[in-house]
């Protein structure tokens, strides 16, 4: 079974996501369900399952990419509270839900739903002038 | 209100979680329900809401706190996968959930309930083993 971010083509990523860009040590995507705004996934440009596997300069600028990318969602969108949240138990590639939460929204005040069976899905447009705006803040 | 992690006293934390010890730039602490055999919460030692708040030097040692600690808790008990998942809409304190996941196990495949209603709860000597099996592992 081919990797769920490994394989450029993957159809079920393909299915749920944009790509954003890379960052330093991983790809930033633009979640289909919107419903919370500016949500994304970070995921590790190499193939590891957990954080402890990397060395300690892969970690650095992994972490470095996730507080950059959650900061430019926070910036851009201007959630409550920003939830970062690493699963994977049955796609183990190492990635991290970045999930802004908003007072009185959607699922706020607890965790929040992986794949969300009511989606909040926008036009072509509205999704590209995200990314555009995630892309320039970050400078990717 | 007191915070949750800053308040050395507070009875909600006392309630639910002991200290395991001090690392670079954070807490670690086990927590009382056991239904994931390992499971950890990591706080921020200073008051920061977001990991993007965080200057490069504490951003790094905090993620080189989580990684350690998670190996750590993946060395002792053998999980299948880690989660690690950071919320706090309501306890806005910087923190990581550290859940091992074990393939067949409970909630393996998807999220993790934050606050279990079913908690698996230990004697006082099978938590204090835990917690000096991970000092020992941490040198903490």
């Amino acid at each position: 079974m081919s990797c769920f971010y490994c394989d450029a083509n993957h159809e079920g990523r393909l299915a749920i996501m944009f790509k954003v860009g890379d960052m330093k040590a991983s790809t930033l995507y633009l979640f289909k369900d919107q419903a919370h705004r500016g949500r994304c996934v970070l995921a590790l440009k190499d193939h590891k399952k957990e954080l402890c596997e990397c060395g300690d300069q892969e970690r650095m600028d992994y972490c470095e990419d996730l507080a950059r990318a959650s900061g430019a969602v926070k910036k851009l969108w201007g959630c409550t509270k920003l939830n970062l949240a690493s699963f994977g138990d049955s796609n183990p590639h190492l990635h991290f839900h970045i999930v802004p939460k908003y007072e009185g929204g959607f699922e706020f005040g607890g965790n929040f739903t992986i794949t969300n069976p009511d989606p909040v899905l926008l036009t072509d447009a509205e999704y590209q002038e995200m990314i555009d705006a995630l892309k320039a803040e970050l400078g990717i």
